[in-house]
């Protein structure tokens, strides 16, 4: 029912379109757009016409980035004879905040998924395969998720690559630091436990 | 840290200024808004515009409208002479879900609070005692919220109206329907009890 007029109608339709957003939270949201000052309304609706516009991937990873190659694949300090593969622009994020990882990455902008019909050429592996070709890294580390498409996924590229004489590795599986074993999974126990580490 | 470049940074900051989305969920919104189809962004940006731009309130209620009077207050059929004084279009909203009350309404746009430092002449009081003394309606429910704000906004507006020899009256206190008494604060049960209706 229309009780607020079309034009919030039809914002509280767009912004319940965003993903976890439902009808509650964007009327909420509407509310509050429309009681905010005009330039800061402005700003939104003009932060997300840019980032669509002028959303640029880096040449060499395939990372979001404002220019042809991105801050990481630019930086000479960084190992760029490792390469870590990720699913997803927010999983190289996480590995960045950790301030450990010095190599570079590639991104692959999703993982094989037979059952959601998306296969080996609708991620980016032919640049991950001709980034191998070119530049012969010394190893692969294969960061995709640890759940049925991203082992799927890794088991594919380490099939791929090993051939090459290229190590390929596999991020650990185990349980999180700080968690607490009564609520660790059963498969992640026993993995935990296979890659048990000499102290 | 701005591992995804300008644009993205800029629109997740955007994002995570509105109510109840933090950094995870606006960096969520950011990519799939990134991954949208270019004209549902760009519905999405307009909105937001649209609707800053295009908001108006009804001359008679206050409530948002697209027109000078709203579909409310314009329906002949409603009964003019009864008028319920919510604090918000979406209080309005929810009574008018209920399909009972076939009154008109008056949105204050707030309630009473000094602690926020909302006094009487922040919120549509004025409106509401000029229509009162044009349209001498017969009735005048108060439905503001059950809190303390609102209850303050309650009494002040009965002793504004009630001297003009206009009923007041107050939504009913008591438990919801559906409810468990268990659950129920012993305020709510107490205030149930004394407004105990014969069967």
């Amino acid at each position: 029912m229309n009780f607020y007029g079309s034009y919030i109608t039809n914002l509280i339709k767009e912004l319940s379109s965003l993903p976890g957003i439902g009808s509650k939270t964007a009327q909420r949201l509407a509310f509050y757009i429309i009681n905010m000052p005009e330039e800061n309304a402005a700003a939104l609706s003009k932060a997300i016409i840019e980032a669509k516009k002028n959303i640029k991937y880096c040449s060499v990873c395939c990372n979001i980035s404002d220019s042809d190659v991105c801050t990481v694949c630019d930086n000479l300090k960084r190992d760029h004879a490792t390469i870590m593969v990720v699913e997803d622009p927010r999983d190289m994020a996480a590995y960045e905040r950790t301030k450990e990882y010095k190599g570079v990455y590639h991104v692959l902008h999703g993982a094989i998924s037979p059952m959601a019909g998306i296969g080996p050429e609708d991620i980016h592996i032919k640049e991950l395969l001709e980034r191998i070709h070119k530049k012969a890294p010394k190893e692969i580390i294969i960061a995709t998720n640890p759940n049925v498409e991203g082992e799927a996924t890794a088991m594919y590229l380490s099939r791929l690559i090993k051939p090459l004489g290229i190590n390929v590795s596999r991020i650990a599986n185990g349980v999180p630091v700080g968690g607490d074993l009564e609520y660790v999974d059963e498969v992640t126990l026993s993995r935990a436990l296979e890659g048990r580490r000499p102290m």
